[in-house]
């Protein structure tokens, strides 16, 4: 039986999503939960990796689960009942035996949360990036709308040793929510390259402060180099959900 | 040169407000940080003491510093630099010599936080009191409503070796916002017993579940007992404001 997991996590208490030789990973504590309600070994496939530090209040996965006395309620519960509180399953779902979490996802939504007060408050720490600058919120406006469409992000996107050659990447949609103190960039797109939402973001950030300009950000676009090293902190970033 | 800080921090990270022998609380890491400024031994006074766990979004103190080249805003830094970032000084002025942030206070807001939904969310760990139960909004009012006024709370207060005698308190408003699975209590009153938000709150919690009646509440309110053993989770709890 094929199942999929709408999965959240606190981000800080682990070492992202992939599995880790050392362990410590959600996918790791995920298995290790599965292993211990099955008596077998069983792989969580995810929609994709995060870093550590990054929160998900959407993300998805898929196991195959062995045909028997469970059904999908009493998976989940099985694995709330075993998992560290900060990693919950918010939703199993019974699906088709060809259901694969990662390439038949069609796009992710990305936030990302900026804190711009002078004082971080206490119960932010780790939840947002503590930006304590004046930012121009028709630059930052205009840095975000920048990323919408069909480009190369070789420039906003870090290497992982080689495995993406195609470094073009289609965004549909970047939201910009100020209330105060408080900035949540919303990232929707079909797919999104190692790192690419810290480093627009990081971007994005850079000219709302004046220190790049949308000329720069552009070009950068445009002929995919060079690599911006202004990458937004992980703590920042939560992915929101996967879109199937 | 007397100073007022307004102060918020993660209770969760602290062994409470109050000093404690083998240090921890968050008391100890201000006056810590004060001796380290002032190269002097400076008593930090609280409005009132927080258990572990509970956190506050705007305790307030008062402190006697030296007379010297720092200015409050100077000494809002310094500490903010020298505290961990789960403590933050969020405000300090200059106060009149005589100004005492506990015998001043006028009145206290808190917030206690609870989450209905079946399954918690993981970045709300530590921070809201997790009742997955059907509860009677209708019931729920009530019975807060029930606190407003002055009565006597011997019954919804923790005895704390015998320093308060008389056990009279007046509560100005309870509000009751209901967002989903999310509930916040919001207790303002002229001063509060040990443990009493935490013992309201058990016990408006109960009658919404129809556990214990709002007679019942109201005859231990009426009659001062028997003393409530519902008492709510710290972790619910927020210092919201202290009035001067």
């Amino acid at each position: 039986m094929r199942l999929k997991f709408m999965v959240a996590y606190d981000g800080g208490s682990f070492a992202g999503w992939q599995s880790q030789a050392h362990g410590g990973a959600v996918q790791d504590l995920i298995e290790a939960a599965l292993e211990k309600i099955a008596g077998e070994r069983i792989v969580v496939h995810g929609s994709g990796r995060t870093d550590s530090g990054v929160h998900a209040l959407g993300q998805c996965a898929h196991v195959e689960v062995p045909q028997g006395r469970l059904d999908p309620a009493d998976w989940q519960r099985a694995l709330n009942a075993s998992l560290p509180a900060t990693i919950r399953i918010l939703r199993a779902q019974k699906v088709r035996g060809d259901f694969h979490a990662r390439f038949d996802a069609k796009g992710k939504i990305y936030r990302y949360e900026i804190y711009t007060g002078s004082v971080l408050p206490p119960l932010l720490v780790g939840r947002v990036w503590h930006e304590a600058r004046q930012l121009d919120p028709a630059l930052l406006r205009e840095a975000a709308q920048m990323f919408v469409g069909r480009h190369d992000f070789a420039a906003f996107s870090a290497n992982r040793g080689g495995s993406v050659t195609d470094t073009h990447r289609t965004i549909t949609s970047v939201g910009v929510k100020i209330k105060g103190p408080q900035i949540h960039l919303i990232f929707e797109g079909e797919g999104f390259l190692y790192k690419m939402v810290r480093m627009m973001t990081g971007s994005i950030i850079r000219a709302a402060k004046g220190q790049d300009t949308i000329e720069d950000l552009r070009s950068r676009l445009h002929t995919g180099g060079p690599r911006t090293n202004h990458v937004a902190p992980a703590a920042g970033l939560y992915l929101v959900r996967v879109l199937y």
